[in-house]
């Protein structure tokens, strides 16, 4: 797979999930050299000394130290479309031979078109019928070789690069930050479980068994005498919205002290996140950088940021980040500013 | 909690799970003390050896490193009851008074009486239907209580103790001489998710976030402007048989090379570990031991280990722990043999 981003991961972090993935001496360099001096730059340090400071007030122990992020518009691109959203399109088109009354039906006959605005309004109903549709007849292994051969030839139509080019360096940096300081970070996301686990790994450090997604179920059977899981056309969990407290209840069993999103699906993980009993931090990526990124928001179908969702994060102190004015860079080939 | 027990274990375990657990000098050392000198004890070095030798035909790379343990039979005691189903036994009897027909209503019945062979009958569906009539209704945080003080006053009735002082002292060292050699360690068990996950990091090393066990929906609310979790009486997911391979694979994400398991239920997640690439090590305990523990096999109901599963491994070359004859002590407060 040519990721010249993931190359940029430390292999430390590959080996050391669980514990310091860097060395002690790099802590004291700038940790997020990516991002602007900024009040939430600066709030994440603060997050970040204050409950790692034994002894102090707000210390918490490293086996607490749980972090969630959302994936799609905030650790990497999701416009014009969620990346698995464009994936189970290519996948609709891939096996439409095989089903000649989709041309007709809805939403097979939107996914055929291209027509995304119609397609989005069939909403998580819609989504989970072309999923099951698409995913299921098949085995893991089978499945996994679709989804690493579609992300090594396919490309974002607007930076024609690999989708997982497009991940954001100063989000990654933060993700090593938190890892060096003991932190266990998680991914929280509506995306399928598996699309996501082939990639995280290499692009952000974060081993499968921290991929929290939407699922089907799959059933094991014996084949030719090999063990086999078959994907099942059912649902087996939808990790979005609410989802998302419940998902992370369900995978990872332990509060989270540290949660960052972009979007109303991740308001719910945000809420939760916050009810903790210590100190933490919630934080939000509103995507406001139509030059170097995509600029929206309260309008946007793909990643909507309402303006309600804006005045609770103020209303509650949660830290929402402007792309434009508080990253540096937003991609690692990408040329920052003298 | 009083978990004597639980203190033999490493802090260095708590907080680096993906990790070095012990320090490298440990190594030099005995990592299996409490194991006696047997074939089973030099396949497991043998393999752990084989796998971390760099350079070597066998090696596997950390991240590759997965480790699956069954949890009843093979790391604590299972007899004379699952400990999650006295656990459940116990929530019937607690709330029965708001129930007067389970009085004449089965499985209920039967759970009243005390008479845990009938209720056995009743089979996967009759726990479901005891356990969604119970752990239903309450938040999480409620529910985590219960089980919490259960198991600070429960104690098994043979050896008088609290369950958690009822963990295998041998197991223990192998799940921490598999972390010194950088392996992730999961319990993937048909116990309920919850009652394990409040044990499970104190007793093993194995946080909340790597065991995989049998568990119910739950649903978020807003209550009094708080964010909850109330748990339904709806089954998500059911880790038991083919349901440990389907679990590995949802929850884990990756191929396991080692597996240990004790009865017929961990038959597939064997099967599946057996279909690894490389080198891959299965493993079953069996319970040969009445004076120091139990001794049983295919007649039991609880942890049934038929003579076909007995065949199976010794076909595929699975190790076979004789309780009696491999293990020095079976409990860390057993006086060993002079």
């Amino acid at each position: 797979m040519r990721v010249d981003l993931c190359r940029t991961i430390l292999f430390a972090a590959l080996i050391g999930f669980g514990g310091a993935a860097l060395p002690a001496r790099a802590q004291s360099a700038d940790p997020l050299p990516s991002w602007n001096e900024s009040p939430v730059k600066q709030s994440i340090i603060d997050f970040v000394t204050r409950v790692t400071a034994e002894g102090g007030p707000d210390y918490v122990a490293p086996q607490d130290r749980i972090a969630t992020f959302d994936n799609d518009g905030t650790l990497w691109v999701e416009q014009p479309l969620y990346t698995s959203f464009i994936f189970i399109l290519d996948r609709v088109k891939a096996v439409s031979n095989q089903h000649p009354d989709w041309k007709t039906k809805e939403p097979f006959k939107s996914a055929l078109d291209g027509n995304t605005k119609k397609l989005l309004t069939y909403g998580e109903k819609g989504a989970v019928e072309l999923i099951t549709a698409t995913h299921a007849g098949m085995t893991t292994v089978e499945f996994n070789d679709i989804i690493s051969n579609w992300l090594k030839t396919a490309r974002q139509p607007r930076f024609k690069r690999p989708y997982t080019e497009l991940t954001y360096k100063p989000m990654i940096e933060l993700l090593d930050y938190l890892r060096a300081n003991d932190f266990k970070t998680f991914i929280v996301s509506g995306g399928g479980v598996e699309f996501m686990r082939a990639y995280t790994e290499q692009c952000y450090g974060i081993p499968p068994w921290h991929v929290v997604g939407s699922s089907g179920k799959t059933q094991f059977r014996m084949w030719d005498a090999s063990p086999t899981l078959v994907k099942l056309p059912d649902l087996l969990f939808f990790d979005d919205g609410p989802g998302k407290a419940e998902g992370i209840n369900h995978y990872i069993g332990r509060q989270p002290i540290f949660a960052f999103g972009n979007s109303i699906g991740d308001k719910e993980m945000l809420e939760w996140t916050a009810n903790c009993s210590g100190l933490c931090f919630m934080g939000l990526v509103h995507h406001t950088d139509a030059v170097r990124e995509y600029a929206y928001g309260p309008n946007s179908d793909v990643g909507t940021f309402p303006d309600s969702l804006l005045e609770q994060a103020n209303a509650q102190g949660w830290s929402v980040v402007n792309m434009k004015n508080d990253w540096k860079v937003i991609f690692s080939w990408e040329k920052p500013n003298p």
